[in-house]
């Protein structure tokens, strides 16, 4: 690619990916809300509100594949998330169809489905069971990733997000880690595949304990290389375990399972 | 019940339920964003824009049911889109969070699924293919229902309904029709079942043809009555049978599956 | 068939079938363990104690069908359900090894799985959540059966009883009710069909409300008539609707889930 | 349709189609490669043997719509079937391809799964088991179709047809009978729906006994009437009941399963 | 924990998981009816007939975990079988539900649907087909484990355990082998999950063959490493090939599948 | 085995296993319809035109088994895939009947399935979708295969091969390639088994792009060892990537999807 956009650039996965992904392509357009630094030779560094459609075009223009990682990363009043995650996304859906149609890897998330239990295992065709104003929004933006497709031939990974951290930081974890290594490879294929589609991927390393069955995406030819249960010993003898009657120990969501509606400010 | 709210009171089909759902409750709440009319003895009619989040909080407020028609029905520009069907959706279930949480009876649509093919036959499990922007904000607002069951315990009856008109106006309807009988007596169920839970039940008639499969939702004990086969004769008669390769004769979704994106205004 | 038994013959739906099933065979052979009144003419009645092997040795030896209805058909100590359920099983499974396999009747019961939520649907391969020690002997009912028909050849139609009286008595028999007639008319299918297998089949009246799919056992060619649909405004009428929160709404085994462990005496 | 051929139209089901069949059409065309007596004013009679290629191409020729009833219609020496059958039905399709692709109803049999057991209950997805080379040889037919439909948009509707007769005959056909009715009202569904693409369709009555899931075929509208089951104590008072260790009873296929490989002569 | 409990610890695999798990507990309660030798410091010997409910009550009380092992490990008279597996099974789940629900390694077995084909390959919600009744004895364990578990919360990872040897002997066990290393990394994991509630785990190796999908039981992290393929040559060359119309070399329960019911003595 | 015949032994893959299937029998009888070269010592080269029915029947005398690649092995004018293929599959599984039906390795195709798209995944129970009359030959003879196994008893692997080179060629074929290290160890499985039965095989290598679920022939304890994702940096470098709108990038079949129906010469 010659122009790659990471949007959310400045956010905890986003600031990874800005190192790992330069290899993709000649030029790495960077933005985000807030201060993304100073600009390497190879960057572009845009400062852009994602619920502004104007600059969302703009920003899209001139761009061959996209990472969408911006927008709210967790649960929020719902007018940011409306503003931020739900106009955002549509906003990003109409630059791209403006612009030629970069394919785009967009940043779903676990919380997709975060209502169902840590013992069930399932693959990406069950019916959502979001945990919280942010999950729903994420389904609205797999929602809106799938009708471009199947109206306008618009190309998007999907891509459920566990935990993507440094290393597991607590038992869920052991299930739901991803590595910011195994990001970069599943990002890698998703870019160099002949032909895409719009496939729901989870992101998620090749961890001991699994509850989610990615066979769907083989196709890919991505295999995650990294493992939380190498952590495992550590978690135990330094995280003390859930309560096995809360949220982090029942749902997958975890904590946000718990998590009230809030208020807007 | 004592009090049912029905929205978009003054539509096609709210007019209809108006007058049929009025044996469910003592007093009919009837809102819209235009005119309703003069108001019977039982009826309270209420201007309400449901992009309002005060407005609606008053106006759910004292209601023992709601059947929630409101909203745009069909596609329409985001921004629209966004105010009465998103952020509409959201002031709802707000509501019904601090008023007691009345059961509700959430108008979903076909459109969720507009892009999967008409010889194709499956449940409400499968993985949505919304055919436009009013279709993706349905998927939301289902998303939103599951949400607050999950978290609150709300419980909602997401009916996707089909073609709900006076009797089938083309081939498609011939699969799609949902008579106004079958919806009230769907109603009836829904707000008599000693518990609800939140389930997709497919809005749709007792038809010869048939895309779907209600088995799921059996245990509501409704069973419709009408069958759009009865007019096949006619329409083959009166109405010119869609080209074979039109999206009209291809997809559920029917023309909508080719609409465009709409501009703001 | 020359002669049809009958176990449990003193009980509810014995005494029934006493009546219903005599146009099945020439001599109908009644056990219970209690008094069975006087014999008609085309009748034999035996007092036996299931959980005695010689005894049912001789009560089994010269029939040609087995409509198994005896044992405890409802919660009870475990001691009194492993006499006569569990060791009156196997008693029963023995001596029809012995005396020519007589095709069995095994009643079975809804309370196999009982802990199925209310509004979950699904056919007999789905895993059994029985809910209490009745439910789990008949469970291990329906294993002897399968065993005896692999190892054997053995055939027996297990049939999964609902509510099975003369009309339904509550808002959850408005799925589970299982009239007297559709008993009637499926034991003639089972005896009559030229080969049974050993099907599981939901013993349920055609009724509105329904969470069973029966569909695998269509082979018999059995058509329930009956529907507890036409009760449904008597019950409503008459009876309480069940607390919603209550396992009387919630699970498909109503009560029976919140039944203790009864202390043996 | 302006002109339809019926193929096969001197043999058994091909007599009763020749008859009900002439409402679909202006001008029947009938082939057999015997004797079909004399033409009636709105009918077309060919002599053709349908492994000759250039009879076949100009026995299409001009048609709107072809019900495909010829071939060996029953286990033959492989030379006749592969003549008949399978060198005929590659003749009929690039007949139809090189003559506008009129629709097609393909009679395929129930012994393309022959071989399952008369308890299993299935849909047509699941993998054939045909009985003998007849079925084998319908098998093809059906990949051939969905070959020409897949690669050039030939539709077909496969069509397995149960036992097509007067009336049942034995306790098999109890479950297998379709009658000459139902037959002809799928044939008018088929050739009137305005899109067909290439579905299986299971050809049986509306049998109490039924061991065919044919909602996958619901989208066009088709509903059976008939009904085996009245025949059901007639044939129990009249046909001796099978060996219920025999084919007849044990599998779908009944005496065919049980038929040798035939020599050529 | 403080104190684990293992049953039936002087069989085949008691002795060995006497040593392995030793590392779980501080102390090693160690039940057998037979000699159990000689007690290490940390361990407790006790004698117990598992169908005395006295007896066991007082084996429980104090254990923090059990692992099952205990009662009739194979075919035998049905009295044994209903003494020790069916009325020492409840005396089992009583007794923990009096104290304190210790968490509960299960061990059933494969037998439980031995009747299955080697060339069948399912996860374990498939129904049972047992293959005598010892088989039946572990289904009914297994539904006893899932009511508690449903009626009181009681936690049971219900094992169904291979051939657990030194080394497979024979090839049926090239497929079934179960290491005693894997067993007791699978019981860690058990015991270690913050929440384990009521999964069905197939007791098997990483073999190279394999008949039993364990998917839905990834969510414990336990990773198998053991592969019974590195002993097939050494089978092949010393292990006479079974019969391929065997029942060893049909059916998954092998011999088991053949043993007559046995008389009481 | 004694004797193993291999035909088509002159062809891309026979030429390979010529070698490598050597050590599985004391003589390998090696047939073609062109030349095969100098016989070593443990060879019998037979010419053979496997249409002709009394050659093949001399062919298959003597033999303990078959790999049977024979026959065309791409897309071709009819007569001569009905000649090869369809009358050659026919003379192959008659000639085993007489001769003491020695077990078949039978090579189907991947063209079975050729219309599903490259971001599909399924198993070998989907209905197949052949790209052609070659693909439909291969249909035929997997019917061929189950129709001998279900009525004789005559055992056969199905082995759908992929893309069975030397090395990967092209995109596609990252997910097809079917080493020939792998195809023998694979035959070695299958000749070694104590029982066969009738399965379909994917005939693939461990790759990490993979669209075929072979979990349902695991019992053969066959694991593939080659990956031909070691190739992919090789491949992207070298080959130029499909046009991604082409059936080499879209269909499972690739190219073959697009050939046409070639003409009798």
């Amino acid at each position: 690619m010659h122009r790659l956009l990471i949007t959310g650039a400045a956010g905890g996965i986003g600031r990874v990916m800005r190192e790992k992904l330069a290899p993709l392509a000649t030029i790495l357009r960077l933005s985000d809300i807030t201060d993304l630094g100073t600009a390497a030779d190879h960057e572009e560094l845009v400062t852009c509100d994602l619920g502004d459609k104007a600059s969302v075009d703009r920003l899209v223009d001139g761009c061959d594949g996209i990472v969408h990682l911006g927008g709210m990363s967790g649960e929020a009043p719902f007018s940011k998330i409306m503003h931020a995650n739900i106009a955002g996304c549509y906003n990003l859906y109409e630059a791209a169809r403006a612009h030629g149609q970069p394919r785009i890897l967009l940043a779903s998330s676990l919380h997709t489905v975060g209502f169902y239990r840590q013992d069930e295992y399932f693959d990406a065709t069950i019916p959502p069971r979001p945990d919280g104003l942010y999950g729903v929004s994420k389904c609205f933006a797999e929602m809106m990733a799938q009708m471009y497709f199947d109206k306008f031939g618009q190309e998007t990974a999907v891509v459920r997000i566990g935990s993507c951290f440094e290393h597991p930081r607590d038992q869920r974890m052991l299930a739901t880690w991803f590595s910011y290594g195994d990001f970069a490879s599943l990002a890698e294929c998703v870019f160099k595949a002949p032909r895409l589609g719009c496939p729901i991927i989870w992101g998620v390393s090749n961890n001991d304990a699994c509850w989610w069955d990615n066979r769907k995406a083989n196709f890919l030819g991505w295999r995650p290389k990294d493992n939380a249960g190498e952590y495992r010993a550590h978690i135990e003898a330094t995280v003390p375990p859930p309560d096995p009657n809360s949220a982090s120990a029942l749902y997958q969501g975890g904590p946000f399972t718990e998590k009230p509606i809030y208020e807007d400010e």
